[in-house]
């Protein structure tokens, strides 16, 4: 499994899910942005707007290499001097309040000491949180966890619970899911071992968001669920442009702007101090928004 | 002028500023939240929303002082043991398109170690930018500060030009204005000048609103212009989220989250790779985004 290898990989990850999502959907379908970068490298960034179902997407693609930059050496600490990043990165945001927003990345990265590792992650942002649906979302998780290494799920989901947190607003981002970085052979797994958890996640992602669409779509949507929908795409924002370490690393170090900012929302609310009514089924999700949540059981 | 009444003055100013944006808005007030910090202060932050003017906006004072904290030592380089600071924080985001969003901030920050400086600044982010009223703008902010140092208006504008830019989008957040920081005597005039520099500023403020607002409150407004609205408020969440140094610092170190981001506007839009019609207004006002545009002559 070398490097060339898994990027093609990814990029044919990408066609599938794309694929899966058009259908999803059922009206509208990504339009491509190919584009290069000068230092050597480019990606794919595929978005989808006004949909039926999502308001607004991208599923992006990205395979880029050359000279570890100066930036790089300081905030992600990297020793060597070539680097070598790959990966597919996905952020959806439905119409409906019903409908959850997800998000879902994996990557590969590389140095030119030999080095290497996967990292990636799934979590969920329901607008309103079903418990059924978030036991379904972790089930299916735990699953594909469990295939390749009975730790992975307990720690990546404990991860995933410190990484999408705001500690501004002292909340989670949603439900969460798993995170993972670094992995590589020391966690038990061969290099292809962990790649095919990747890819596994990967063609999870669309099935696991299938069923949540179709637990929401067909509901219908009042003035204030959509007021609320809004409100929590402020705070989908505010995780992203202060807390999300990947887009600020890539904003800061000269990345594509609109491929990384395509996580972003059509539209998001902000109001002063905003607390939702007393047993309302906002207050119900806002209270709900904590660490260490076991949605399983 | 020792720091207690320095707070006392910018209270009152807190005062005359809220009035005055009532008179300008004509509907709505302002509805005032108070506040105590655990380790010492507290601040009176001023919410007016769905006005006839002023969708939403937020006049801040707050005075807080006590130990200096870690995040304070490496972020701010500071060297004292306590710390006093006090100061009033405007940002104001209008209905019309048609009217600018305007942010205005005067501070004073003192350590037991004798040492203190004012900082400051007032830019304006117009959604359609139309010299005339860029010029009066600009003129009004030089007047006061040629008053004062005929240094502060050429050295201040060419520090908002910076201060006030998007790195990640290579625009300006509007057509600046001044900013300054660590002013104290070095600067040649005494600390109770520096003060009434502050005060005028402050007092300057809204009168320097009233008129953008007389320019734009009766300009009917399309579907259209809205959108664009929504979409250059998204540049300003993005600012103040990704780059306001004030505002990560306040998120950081645990100020009050709500008043922090008082100055996001109440909805924002965004949307992938946005570009406007050649030739068209919103196009304009784009290519006039960048920095060193000399809005006087």
């Amino acid at each position: 499994m070398n490097k060339e290898s898994i990027s093609s990989e990814f990029q044919l990850l990408q066609d599938r899910i794309c694929g899966a999502l058009e259908k999803i959907d059922g009206k509208s379908y990504f339009l491509e942005d190919a584009w290069d970068r000068e230092e050597g490298g480019g990606g794919r960034t595929r978005i989808i707007q006004n949909g039926k179902i999502i308001e607004k997407g991208g599923v992006a693609f990205s395979k880029v290499f050359g000279d570890v930059s100066e930036i790089m050496r300081t905030q992600l600490g990297l020793k060597g001097n070539d680097f070598f990043a790959t990966g597919v990165s996905i952020v959806l945001h439905p119409e409906s309040p019903h409908i959850p927003i997800i998000h879902m990345n994996v990557r590969y990265f590389e140095l030119n000491t030999g080095e290497y590792w996967f990292g990636g992650g799934i979590d969920l942002t329901p607008h309103y949180i079903k418990p059924e649906q978030a036991k379904q979302f972790h089930k299916a998780l735990k699953k594909v966890c469990d295939t390749y290494h009975l730790d992975f799920y307990p720690k990546f989901k404990l991860w995933a619970d410190d990484y999408f947190f705001i500690p501004h607003r002292e909340e989670t981002r949603g439900i969460g899911g798993i995170f993972f970085d670094h992995l590589n052979e020391a966690c038990g797994l061969s290099k292809l071992q962990i790649f095919n958890f990747c890819i596994d996640l990967g063609d999870l992602f669309y099935k696991v968001y299938a069923y949540q669409v179709e637990c929401g779509k067909d509901i219908d949507t009042t003035a204030q669920q959509i007021q609320w929908r809004n409100l929590r795409r402020g705070r989908y924002v505010e995780f992203n442009l202060v807390n999300d370490r990947g887009t600020k690393f890539g904003l800061l170090s000269g990345g594509r702007t609109e491929s990384i900012l395509m996580s972003l929302p059509a539209n998001a609310s902000w109001a002063y101090n905003y607390l939702p009514d007393l047993n309302s089924e906002e207050s119900k999700t806002q209270q709900s928004l904590i660490k260490g949540v076991d949605w399983i059981y």
